[in-house]
């Protein structure tokens, strides 16, 4: 470090100029350690958010961070061993499928989820709602649970990355969240102090995502699979729409219910053609199947011949939770009130309005509107038509999974809000929208699924 | 206030916003009680500093920060009554002429000044060198002095917008102080704190100034001036070169001793030029003079009769200093080693770098590096030759009052760094650069001396 002061730092950022790696370093160290206040870092990631930072400044920043606390390692001792990061959607519950699956083909899975804040959820909270099921290790037992099982999925160790932990609390309260540098030095240095020798990154774009332009995900994809290539792990972003909710679930017991189905090959279409996808697209990128049409073909089987099942099984069981629920998924926390919302008229479906749905489950207490809040993990909605389904009015909408009678018809003006309808046939929405890869190229006819949306494949309707 | 959490104000500042008086009130307010801590403040001054602020909005908070405190409203007790601002430069006594001389008129000077940093030193501090001399006063006091007087000039009172003390301090140390809105706030809230009926703004510009171009500083002029106006003050903001010192003399007593020449007739012509237009516009901007020939003239009867150096002594006297030592400058502290700096060449002097000048003599102990520093009255240096003149070779150049030969001959290779020489003759440069009022019209053919700068008008040399 040149010696610059701090408040010289705040200012060269401040004029538009760039950080060398060192001078990052220790602006990271320094407020890690709280040499540096917060009035000062705030100063700064303002000023980072104003004037951005350079491929190579992210990268040193993302280094520093997750050089912040403890680093597994991970690959050191598995090779290959995947890891699988969703940006958040409502009703994603793609990381649940997609773990058992990659795992059952071969492909060690080693991840670790944040809980879910706002109107999305968060994996770790979604399988909490199994009797038993922990979520929280030590370093040792969850490389003993990788290495057991091919497969493990905890909550976020704190002793990672905790640079990343303190600067996202300051960010939260600064209005300094909505930088693309920020959120992928965010995401990626928690998956690089894991260190995984695999990433594929599901960046969700949309009114249901935090990023809500494509050009946004794009820009954030991108930066974090530069990111990813640069620290040496093999790195796919895809882009994948989240204007509706994703599947037909959204709560946290309801969800695993869905996960159960798809891993039985009785899912929805979207979500389950989702996760073949990611499946395939790992399998592929760790050289354990020649190319995606192959990798999809492995997916099904281990869907056809119960191979994933039974992965989420003997995890579920490794991490304490109750396999019988698994098995029965009935056996799960229910709400004690199950009510239907009609259809308020006739017509197509155009827009179900993610983000007013995630909202809407937020009121019933299936996600938090802030950090620490209870959830209830048997509440939430099971939606009973798509976008471009048709619907005669009267028919089922939406099942609303309730504590109460009063709590479910709360809800229901602001779910009807919103959809939107139309007269005339109602396009199904494309669900994946590209990919990019850490050599910054773009593959968007790569995969079929890509050009040919899922949902539009075979046009079967879902109610 | 549309009860906008502090974050969402952040934030909407940040996306390019504009803020409503209330909410400025609220963010102010809740800064100066504690209420909004630090690091959202300083997060909010780096968006401002990258966003700006509209009129509106600036005027909102330099009067949310004016009433952050107690507010003294002289003019409701005397009217009018003037106050006098310069944004610093080196070698600036003005501010010390032109009090007496425009209360010897009959218009009341109500003047608090804040400490000298960095390398302008500040009106009370050059004060201080007078033995005896106070600068603290209750409020009853500062305007018991100001009824009986008719001048006053003490240091900043902590009581009056104590919001611009606590801002300023956290802007020092997150690089946020290079921001027209937040300097125009700072120093206009101190003065409508005060509250004057007629307000003269001297805003430096050049390399010895903290605004180095022309452009920022007819910024600053201008939205000084709008927030005087739309606050109900009478304000003009004048722009004046701070390229070479000001006078001949910098440091704390022989800038006393050289206002004493100033209001003897004997000072030098640039800076008693720039006094005597600075009385004019403020007595015509009161309406004592008609127009500000006959200010300028009546500006020259209070030098030659006397009435402003009388004045001088008796606020002296009345601010418990020794009258004496206005009657004898040779009695004010004298610096224990005088040597006199040659000129290194033949030639014209091209130019006298006044930020190097002033840093010189804060290295000698005239000034301060850190807040707080102990300062040395005695020291400075006295310039036996300033920019167009033309200069032998061994001939004096500067007479350095240091402590000890040692401190003395130290700064003499940074001083010689700071003279620029040319073979040809150099022209003597422009002191007063343009004027703006509150209405926001500039007004450059106003003043005969715009056009026509106050050193060319005679062209005498000043050796």
């Amino acid at each position: 470090m040149a010696k610059r002061s701090v408040v010289e730092l705040i200012r060269h950022k401040r004029d538009g100029g760039a950080f060398t790696a060192d001078e990052i370093a220790a602006l990271v160290g320094g407020y890690t350690r709280g040499a540096i206040p917060d009035y000062q870092m705030s100063a700064l990631l303002m000023a980072i958010l104003w004037r951005g930072m350079s491929r190579a400044e992210t990268v040193a920043l993302t280094l520093a961070m997750a050089a912040s606390g403890e680093q597994l390692r991970i690959r050191e001792r598995i090779s290959p061993v995947a890891d699988k990061h969703s940006t958040g959607g409502v009703g994603d519950k793609v990381t649940l499928a997609v773990g058992p699956l990659v795992a059952a083909c071969g492909l060690p899975v080693a991840k670790m989820s944040g809980r879910g804040l706002g109107h999305t959820g968060g994996t770790v909270d979604k399988l909490e709602s199994i009797s038993g099921f922990r979520s929280e290790f030590t370093q040792d037992e969850f490389i003993a649970l990788l290495e057991r099982h091919g497969l493990v999925i905890s909550g976020q160790s704190s002793a990672l990355a905790p640079a990343d932990g303190k600067m996202y609390a300051l960010r939260d309260v600064t209005a300094t969240v909505d930088s693309i540098p920020l959120i992928a030095a965010s995401i990626m240095s928690k998956k690089l102090a894991i260190g995984p020798s695999h990433l594929l990154l599901d960046v969700k774009v949309g009114a249901g995502a935090f990023m809500k332009t494509k050009a946004d995900a794009r820009r954030l994809a991108e930066t974090m699979a530069r990111i990813g290539e640069d620290a040496g792990v093999r790195t796919v972003a895809m882009l994948t729409a989240m204007e509706q909710p994703l599947g037909r679930a959204v709560g946290n017991a309801l969800e695993v219910a869905e996960t159960v189905a798809i891993l039985r090959g009785e899912g929805p279409e979207d979500v389950t053609e989702l996760c073949l996808h990611e499946v395939a697209t790992l399998l592929t990128m760790a050289g354990l199947t020649r190319n995606e049409a192959e990798g999809e073909q492995r997916a099904r089987r281990a869907i056809r011949d119960g191979a994933g099942l039974a992965k989420l099984r003997e995890v579920v069981a490794a991490q304490g939770g109750d396999p019988a629920q698994i098995d029965d998924p009935g056996l799960l926390p229910q709400a004690r009130w199950v009510g239907m919302l009609e259809a308020p008229r006739s017509g197509y479906i155009a827009g179900i309005h993610a983000e007013r749905v995630g909202m809407a489950s937020v009121r019933l207490g299936a996600g938090r509107a802030r950090k620490g809040d209870p959830i209830d993990p048997a509440v939430g909605f099971v939606l009973q038509a798509k976008v471009g389904d048709h619907v005669e009015a009267r028919q089922p909408l939406i099942a609303i999974h309730a504590r109460t009678a009063t709590a479910g018809k709360a809800v229901r003006a602001a779910l009807l809000a919103a959809y939107t309808w139309s007269a005339e046939p109602a396009p199904r929405p494309p669900l994946l929208l590209g990919s990019v890869s850490g050599a910054g190229a773009e593959h968007p006819g790569e995969h079929s699924v890509s050009a040919t949306p899922p949902r539009a494949k075979n046009g079967a309707k879902t109610r």
